[in-house]
């Protein structure tokens, strides 16, 4: 029974944690402020180039900014990718791409191709965002960098 | 026993979902019209914006139009991206982006961004679409609350 | 016992085959030439239109050849999309698609949007990949039959 155990836990983690990173995309262009930083930790970070934001309530402001919610109006898709899951006990780590795209003057264009490194870890309330850290894949050294590192 | 039969069953109707929605994108831009419909219960709705969508019958339709043809024959893609699953017995919500991306004049551009949100049900043949449900994300603001609704 | 050993075995197949392919984006975008080719069999073949690769020393020859060290340079996103897995005992079919985005005079593009099929099997190092077979949707025919051949 042990070796099932086992078996089917690692499954439902990948599964729990790759449910997680995709509800972000949605989440986000919804506007749903309090629903995306909940996917944090309640100290978590989201490192995102120039922006660094430290704990949910950072978050939620950015998601209720006049920037964010001007993509929104105008028409935006946080399209992220199939992460590959790495679980270590209580922590994991996961890649992915995501793109930005927005709708500008009638037309789609991608605004942002993007570099994702998830550091997770799983608490009382199940799994959560420790750090996330998004770079931007317009050559700068760092961004292929972190899709190696898992 | 019947925890571990629990588990396996939310994991394996989580992962038969997930595949059906990858179906999609890769079947309608092969043009398998009866394939593709028969991702739909025999009755189910595929609303898009202007086009709704009743019934295998119209979905066959819609995939042998010489307007999905003529996308076929340019060069298109349908790209749809992982989806968050939320099952409930045997019924089931799921939300998604998509992207349709065309070959035109000899590049390809996004022509869509899209809001994807499913509702499927468990019937004697598995797990189908009764009702999908796709919104330009060009600002209207239904294809937002489209991504929250789950 | 052997059903639940069965049904279990499917879902870690079918995770494992979604986590090789999902590994492919990140790592060529990183320029893991040995990683890359590593995820198919020694004697595994990656057909991509024009260009042939047998075996890995040739995969790894196109990871490290100037041209793809350009794309990595000047910004890059190999996405690839989620598979539709079929597993057939130690051998596997997956189809999906991919999108090649990259970074040119300061802005994103989609170069190209392409068909994927993948024959994997399973062999003393677990999931590998035997052919890969890449065709741009750019309106040649055997693109769309690549997308229903599963």
């Amino acid at each position: 029974m042990t070796d099932f155990e086992a078996r089917l836990r690692k499954l439902e983690d990948e599964a729990a944690i790759a449910r997680l990173i995709a509800s972000y995309g949605p989440l986000v262009d919804a506007g749903s402020a309090e629903a995306v930083a909940a996917l944090w930790e309640t100290d978590g970070v989201y490192d995102v180039d120039e922006l660094v934001m430290n704990g949910r309530d950072e978050i939620v402001a950015m998601v209720q900014s006049p920037n964010h919610q001007g993509w929104i109006a105008g028409g935006c898709a946080h399209f992220v990718g199939p992460p590959v899951v790495t679980v270590t006990g209580d922590d994991a780590v996961a890649v992915c791409h995501s793109l930005m795209i927005v709708n500008q003057d009638g037309q789609f264009v991608v605004r942002r191709a993007t570099a994702n490194h998830w550091q997770l870890h799983r608490g009382e309330d199940g799994w959560q965002v420790a750090v996330r850290t998004n770079r931007v894949l317009d050559g700068r050294p760092e961004s292929p960098a972190l899709l190696s590192d898992r």
